[in-house]
């Protein structure tokens, strides 16, 4: 068990490992190894086995020396913190092209995030049904946030439009909130929001061309 | 002008941050702002002013105390390190949920990144254009990326069939690949290989939500 001081302390970059971990932990389970040492944690995801070991021991010292960390127990203990060992009711605003393709990314699913509403403000859209989903007017978003008790939302609507939409979210009380629209939205201190921006590794990929060419890893 | 010592000790985070000024220089630039101060840029991105100047002081000392950055001239010399300021062919594989997306996905052709080619093995595609672009066979990959003179591969297939597809990838000469299947590739050294990994983000606002409740904000 890890301790409310030890939760605060852990940092953004910690967390983004801790899912790399979970990730290359349930290919080992599926792969049936019962041990993982830090080194091949490591070198899966490009890190030091120092490393590893410091974002591990926050979960005690059940890594053995030479054994190294029980696969099973690890992901269990990995997904207790992420939040992954439960599901979660998410709410996704926009079904256009980057919203659609979430309804039918699995991997959501796989972790536990249920996509359970879709709302747009289409009127050919709202009413019928996308992927097995319902789609909600946008005009009743705080009634409808409040039925299917949704705890995340996923906004995926036009930089336009996203703060007016984001607002109405904060006012229907979410404190969780991922925003795919290219915008800086802004939200009370009490909500957590969280950016995905799909250019932002193409524009490593371009900048490591540029710069850092022959042979040169970053 | 930034020297190629410098270059090297970009660090990713630094370049990712690099990535954040330069979306919100281009809001600010649309808005008819000529300056902007580190303050102002750090509240935006909810960084320290320190952080801003130190990262910035690559680019020289031409921000002026009291003044601020000159929006425009810092645009084009974070464009410039980035790869921003020219186009990059790109090339999409697999065509399926996510890739659909990407090809509708704006944010990349403003950026420069311009897809000019799509592969999938779906006989009922290949040969097909998808919002303009052509779809070819996989099976001539190595070849249609030469003519095509790719310069970066967005993978967007399923998980058990991206290392095999990547290896192809890698054989036709390609430096850099954007993956979003949900698995680990292998690359060779002197290729620059990043993960988009959809569910990190979810995964940190669901860590949030169970930890880091009751106002507190990482």
């Amino acid at each position: 068990m890890i301790s409310e001081s030890s939760k605060r302390k852990i940092s953004e970059s910690t967390i983004h490992r801790l899912s790399l971990y979970y990730r290359v932990l349930s290919v080992l389970e599926k792969e049936n190894k019962e041990t993982v040492s830090s080194k091949e944690l490591a070198k899966r995801e490009k890190l030091t086995p120092a490393q590893v070991r410091k974002d591990l021991s926050f979960f005690g010292s059940f890594g053995t020396r030479g054994l190294g960390y029980p696969v099973m127990e690890l992901k269990r203990q990995i997904g207790d913190i992420l939040g992954l060992n439960r599901t979660w009711n998410v709410a996704l605003i926009g079904v256009g092209n980057i919203g659609s393709a979430l309804v039918g990314y699995k991997e959501f699913q796989r972790q536990g995030f249920q996509i359970r509403i879709i709302f747009d403000n289409d009127q050919r859209k709202i009413g019928s049904n996308h992927k097995g989903i319902q789609v909600a007017d946008i005009g009743n978003l705080e009634k409808e946030l409040k039925e299917s008790k949704i705890e995340i939302v996923v906004i995926a609507v036009p930089a336009t439009v996203a703060q007016y939409i984001v607002d109405d979210v904060v006012k229907a009380g979410i404190k969780a909130i991922l925003n795919f629209a290219p915008v800086n939205l802004k939200v009370p201190e009490d909500v957590f929001l969280r950016n995905e921006n799909m250019s932002m590794e193409l524009e490593y990929l371009s900048f490591a061309l540029i710069n850092l060419q022959n042979g040169k890893r970053a």
